[in-house]
């Protein structure tokens, strides 16, 4: 089996972590592991736009649907509008690749210092987030000047994109495990009226399943105060975003969640780290690398490569549980010194 | 000085926590204090529907506008549809009687069990939530039948809604204090590229504070990571929602957190614990009553009572201390308890 990935660095610090990614990546395949990679680089982002005037080209869609899968860095600089950088590479692969779930697995690394005290109990919990439509819908616009200027922001949410968003989160579920649909349907009553009585349907033809609903902030709330109660949330694409920033800062790190952009039943996702291009830290060899090479275990095991994702989550245990430390959890080592970690655990495995 | 004020107990709890927060002001009011209050109650809610087949009568607004202030206990019962509850009593009550700033103060109080590490820092920062417009317009509605039905639903954002709510952040902050906008302009860009681009102007007339911008899911992982960081948070009616919420958690409980909802420089405004109706420990003595008694110290404080306020707090702070708590926080006091251990505190002062 060979895999043609395309490898899309993006920008800030998105190379750095790509780069400890891909070599834990080469580390895993090979002869002996009875699939190799083919890694194509695609330089888009920031400086294509710098020389292009677009954050990626034209056939930039068509391209991807060539390959098998897509690793995915960051995107933003400071110098450009965030909306420009976001609109232009990452919305529109998720959009035009229909890739209408956005799983963040949430769950604690041994020895990774994390903020809950003990006793709240421990996050462990994966979200499944809607990721083409809804709040992300892009539509609106603004009106009027000066003082009487006001702005139009619509969401769309359909039925079928809130029915097989929630059949995957049922998916994920193991038998008499809790899946929680995520809305806010008492004060935006229009869309999430809809999606109450779609994910009801759809528990119903799971009865083997436990199922809630509960409201968006009641959910921020229980996840700093009884994390362990859930086992598989779904929500909508703006309360997926918050919800597992969060998830993240309960983990003890941006730096360690991975995301998986993907369309149930189709080979070809995407993998991104769910850290942004932290300009602040780029450059300087901080970035913590093991959001991106959990990324990597994802990808793996979603092209059916599950002894190999195993091998990569093993050793990222390993080097959390020494402690081998980016600065964003509390240590002083580089991103190439967890990344050289990472393959030496890898090799003596 | 004679004070009228609405008391709406409403649902669930409501009623019960309610009771305590009159037992509190009574005891810091009367002849001694130079001010008394004239309670009124109004006894809008969901039994008000089963009778009326509406949450409130027709002329509540003209009838609250009456009034000095309005002490509001909670809203929402199972057997009625939660978006017609809140759209019938609590929204509209923000909305026509413009109490466009909701207030949400955060803070520790002695005694009480956290969820975070005490490494992790304490919260301590004040929260201001745009109350009358944004993603709470109500604008939207369904199209279409079976599997190619849709929900839209639109937020509507005014320069002159985001600018006023803003300055109130800024009217707060202290001299070289920390004022965060919370907004999500990479990818909801229509209202927060505006919203970002009104806060940098009001930022602007105020030199001597500390601005920054930062997108929502950021804010929520902040909250985690180092909630001491914020000091006065502005943000939309759904981010604040949802961030405040995270904030009552953050607190130890949601039976703590009070907020204000305002029009500033006016007296009318609306105090109302932060949790809801919470029917099921309704009924039993369990609910925490220091939320609706920190509404309390709110409104005298708005109503310039600024000494009775500073005695309820006390109040609040000698029991907790004493870790006279209610199963919300770990103990097994009763609602009357708490609010007798309060008067206790209270009449030693
Ligand atoms: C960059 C931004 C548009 C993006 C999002 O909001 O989806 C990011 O925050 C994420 O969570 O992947
Ligand atoms: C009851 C509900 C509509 C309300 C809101 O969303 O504003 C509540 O959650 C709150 O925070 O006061």
């Amino acid at each position: 089996n060979t895999y043609r990935i395309a490898v899309i660095p993006g920008d800030g610090i998105g190379p750095e972590v790509v780069a400890e990614g891909l070599r834990v990546l080469r580390a895993v395949g090979g002869a002996d592991a009875g699939f190799s990679l083919e890694l194509e680089e695609l330089p888009w982002g920031s400086a294509y736009y710098d020389r292009h005037g677009r954050m990626m080209p034209e056939d930039a869609i068509p391209t991807l649907r060539a390959f098998d899968s897509i690793y995915f860095g960051a995107v933003g600089r400071p110098d450009l509008p965030d909306d420009l950088t976001v609109w232009g590479l990452i919305l529109p692969m998720r959009r035009e690749l229909d890739l209408y779930v956005n799983l963040r697995p949430v769950r604690l690394y041994p020895g990774v210092p994390t903020p809950l005290r003990p006793e709240v109990g421990e996050p462990h919990f994966t979200f499944v987030r809607e990721n083409t439509e809804g709040e992300y819908a892009g539509l609106g616009g603004r009106q009027g000047q000066g003082e009487h200027e006001l702005a139009v922001q619509t969401g769309v949410f359909t039925r079928r994109g809130i029915q097989r968003v929630v059949e995957y989160a049922f998916s994920l579920a193991a038998p008499g495990s809790l899946v929680t649909s995520v809305t806010k349907s008492n004060a935006l009553r229009h869309a999430f009226t809809l999606w109450d009585e779609v994910a009801a349907e759809v528990a119903a033809r799971h009865p083997d399943m436990r199922f809630e609903k509960m409201h968006v902030d009641a959910v921020a709330y229980q996840l700093v105060r009884n994390p362990a109660r859930f086992g598989v949330l779904v929500g909508s694409n703006l309360f997926g975003d918050i919800l597992t920033d969060l998830g993240a800062g309960l983990q003890g790190s941006l730096g360690l969640a991975a995301s998986a952009n993907l369309c149930p039943g189709q080979r070809l996702a995407l993998f991104e780290p769910v850290h942004g291009s932290a300009p602040d830290i780029a450059g300087q060899g901080k970035a913590n690398p093991l959001g991106a090479v959990a990324c990597a275990a994802l990808m793996l095991a979603h092209l059916g490569e599950r002894q190999a994702a195993g091998r990569i989550e093993r050793a990222m245990e390993h080097v959390t549980r020494q402690q081998v430390f980016t600065p964003d959890l509390g240590g002083s080592c580089s991103t190439r010194e967890v990344g050289d970690a990472l393959l030496a655990a890898l090799g003596s495995e």
